[in-house]
C-alpha cells in the first residue's frame, strides 16, 4: 500500500514545479542570477525590525493566541493606506493574511468549486496557478483588449460544466512581464466581471514599487468610484509587505466588502487560526514609522537596476529579441525570435556562461510560450546586471546562428 | 448582485462557530473563564526568546524568503526529538507547518475528496472538525474499544459515495476530554487503519504536557514498531510549539513518511510558501536551549491547578454530575445528568455568577452532547479555579433543583 493511493482528487493538479527544481541548481555563488523573484536582502530595515520586535517583546501577548482577522492597529493602519489609493475604507475591510499567497489560495477556496472558471491573461504569476490548482478550476484566457463579448466566456464556462467565478490580475508591473494595464484595461476587466457576476482578484503585490511614469487607481477604486461604497464591490484587492518592508515575516492583506471578509476569515480560523502576533505587531510599528522613506530607498535601488538592465538589453541583445519596458516592480520580460526555444538557452547559459532566468512556458497554464524568458532586475548590483546581460546576449546570439 | 452567491459549494460547511462568538461575550474582567483553551501567558519564555530574537536579526536572511520545508536546523531537532518519543526519522520526514491547526488542514486537503469519510470519536477537536469541513467529508463515529468491524465502515462510507481516507485522534489528554488512550486503544486504530487502507492523523498537540502517569508511544512510534521504517507508515504526526513555547508564533510541525511530506510540501507551496523564517529560527534557538526545562515549568504550574480544579470539583459538584481525570494538558469534560444542558447552564452562570466554561454539544458532529461541558484550568490561578467552581456548582445545583 501507498498513501498515495488515496491522495484526494486535487493532488493531481498539484505537481512540483519545474522552475523551483531548476532554481535549485543556480545556488553556486559564481552564477549571476536573474532567475529569482527576491528583494534584495541588503536593502531590508533591519534596525526598524530590531526596535519594533524589541518594543512587541515587551509585552507577553505578542507571543499570544491573536484575532484571525488581524492585529486591530495594523488593520486600521492598511485602511488609512487605502484610503490614501482611493480605497475608502475600514478596518472591518481588511483581513491580515500570511503574505498575499496565502490570499489566493483562500480566494482560490471561496470561490472555486472543481470546474468552475478562472479569467487570467497568459503569461501569469505562476504562485497564483499553484493556488488556485488545488480547487481544480479550468483557466480561459483574459487579454487586455481583447473584445471576446462576456456571453462568450460564460457559455465556454458553462460548456465545461461550471461558471466563471473570478478574473484574477496583477495590474502594476506584474510578476513575471513587468507590464501595467492602463486605466482603460482596467476598467474593461471591471465592466467584463459586471457582466459575467464575477470577482475580480486584483493582485497589487509590486504597487508600491513604481519608478516613475503616473500612479493608476487599483481596480477596486475604479469599482467604488463607479458604486459608492466597498461594500457594494466584487473586486477583492490583495496586498503584500513582502515586496517593501520584509517577505519572510508573510504578511500581507486583502481589502474587500466585508461579506467576503468574513467568510474568508472562518476559512483563516479553519486553516491557521491566525498569522503570528508577533510579526503583524512588528510591521506595523515600521510601516507607520518607515514605509514611505524605506519604499523611496527601495525603488531608487530598483530604478538603479532596472535602468542597467535596459541599458545592457539594448547595447548587446541582437536583432529579432524584444522585451518590456517596466515602469516598476523587479521583471523584465523578454521574447525571443518564435522558433527559439528558452529552455535550450537556459542550459546553455547555465552551464556555459553561469547566467541564469527563468523560461518562459510555465507561466503559461496552456504550455505556450517556449520563446519567452522572465528576467529579474532585483537582486543584482549594475555592474552584475551589465555582465549578465552581456553574457545572455552572447548564447542568445550563438544560438541565432545555429 | 452578491459575491455569497457564487460562493465555492466548500463554503456552506464554513459556518461563523457558536462558541467563539460565545467567547466574545467574556472578556470582562470579573469572569472566571474556564472557556478558553489558551496558555497563561505570563508562563511564556520571554526572556529566552528576547535573546534568540536579537541573535537571529544579526542576519538579513532571517526576513528574507525560506525553503517551503523549513528552517533547516529546526527540522533536524524536531527529527532528534521524535526519534526520542521512538519515531526514529530524519529531516526529510518532517515539515515545519504554521501551527498544527495549519497541518490539520493540509491533510484534508491531501486526502478528503468530497463525500469520503474520517472516522473521529465524538466530541472532538473542534478545529479539526473546522479544518476538515473545507474538504466537505462525511464522519463516522470511531470510538475506542468499538467492535465494529472495518468492512463495516467501508460499506457505510462506500454507501455515501466515498471511501474511509483517514481516522483523525488526538491520543495523549486529548481538547476537549482531556483522556488519554490506551496502548490497546492506539493499536486498534492502527488495525482499523491497515484494514480500511486509510490514514491515522495523530494530533499531538497537548503530549509534552504530562502531568503523572507513564508516558505511552505515540501511534506512529508503535506502527515504525511493527513495520521497521517511517517510510512504510500510515500515520502521520502533528506537533506543535503553541502548548508549550509560543502559540502567537505559530509553529507546529508535520512528521511521516516521505512520500507524504513531499506532497505536503507542494501544497504549502501553493497555500503560503513557507512558514515566516524569524518565528523558525527564534524557536529553533529557544527549544535547542530551554525545551526540556521550561515545559518542567509550565508542567508543575498546570499540574497544580488541575489539582485545584479536580478539588474543588470533588467538593462541590452535586451527585449525578460525573468528569474526567485528566493526566496532562489542560482541560476537564464534565457531563451532567442526560436531561440537562449546559446552553442554559452557561447562560446563567455567566450572566449571574460570573464564571464561564464551552458548552459541549459543538464538539460532537453530529450535534448531541447537550449535557457535557469542556473546563480548562491552564489560564487561571488556584484560587480562582476553586472560586469559579464553587460558582459554578451553585447554578448547577440551583438548575438541578428546579
Amino acid at each position: 500500500m501507498s498513501l498515495t493511493d488515496i491522495f484526494a482528487t486535487r493532488s493531481s493538479r498539484m505537481k512540483a514545479s519545474e522552475i523551483r527544481e531548476l532554481l535549485k541548481l543556480l545556488e553556486q555563488p559564481d552564477i549571476i542570477s536573474f532567475a529569482g523573484g527576491i528583494p534584495d536582502p541588503n536593502l531590508f530595515p533591519m534596525d526598524a525590525f530590531r526596535e519594533a520586535l524589541a518594543e512587541a517583546m515587551q509585552e507577553p501577548g505578542s507571543l499570544q493566541y491573536s484575532a484571525t482577522e488581524g492585529y486591530a492597529p495594523l488593520r486600521s493602519w492598511l485602511a488609512e493606506q487605502m484610503t490614501v489609493l482611493e480605497v475608502p475604507c475600514s478596518a472591518k475591510n481588511i483581513l491580515i493574511t500570511s503574505g498575499s499567497q496565502q490570499a489566493l489560495d483562500h480566494l482560490g477556496k471561496l470561490f472555486l468549486s472543481p470546474g468552475d472558471t478562472t479569467l487570467l491573461g497568459w503569461p501569469t504569476y505562476l504562485g497564483a496557478l499553484g493556488a488556485f490548482n488545488a480547487y481544480e478550476p479550468r483557466y480561459d484566457r483574459l487579454d487586455p483588449g481583447s473584445n471576446r463579448a462576456p456571453e462568450d466566456f460564460a457559455a465556454a464556462a458553462a460548456e465545461n460544466g461550471g461558471q466563471v467565478k473570478m478574473a484574477y490580475l496583477s495590474v502594476d508591473f506584474c510578476n513575471p512581464t513587468g507590464v501595467t494595464q492602463t486605466r482603460d484595461e482596467r476598467l474593461q476587466v471591471l465592466h467584463m466581471a459586471d457582466a459575467l457576476d464575477c470577482a475580480v482578484i486584483e493582485d497589487a503585490a509590486y504597487q508600491s514599487l513604481r519608478f516613475d511614469g503616473e500612479a493608476l487607481p487599483p481596480i477596486l477604486a475604479l469599482e467604488i468610484a463607479k458604486k459608492g461604497d466597498i461594500d457594494k464591490c466584487r473586486t477583492i484587492y490583495c496586498g503584500s509587505f513582502s515586496k517593501t518592508l520584509s517577505p519572510g515575516l508573510r504578511v500581507g492583506w486583502v481589502c474587500a466588502a466585508e461579506e467576503v471578509i468574513q467568510q474568508l476569515v472562518l476559512q483563516k480560523q479553519a486553516g491557521d487560526l491566525h498569522s503570528p502576533t508577533l510579526n503583524q505587531i512588528a510591521i506595523e510599528k515600521v510601516a507607520r514609522r518607515h514605509f514611505l522613506s524605506h519604499v523611496a530607498t527601495i525603488k531608487s535601488a530598483y530604478r538603479a537596476r532596472r535602468d542597467a538592465m535596459l541599458a545592457a538589453l539594448e547595447k548587446y541583445m541582437p536583432e529579432g529579441v524584444d522585451w518590456t519596458r517596466p515602469e516598476g516592480g523587479m521583471f523584465i520580460w523578454m521574447t525571443l525570435p518564435p522558433s527559439m526555444d528558452s529552455q535550450d538557452i537556459f542550459k546553455t547559459a547555465v552551464e556555459e556562461k553561469r547566467v541564469a532566468f527563468v523560461p518562459g512556458s510555465p507561466f503559461y497554464p496552456d504550455g505556450t510560450g517556449a520563446n519567452t524568458m522572465r528576467l529579474n532586475f532585483s537582486n543584482a548590483n549594475e555592474d552584475m546586471i551589465t555582465e549578465g546581460v552581456s553574457r545572455l546576449a552572447e548564447v542568445i546570439r550563438a544560438a541565432m546562428a545555429a
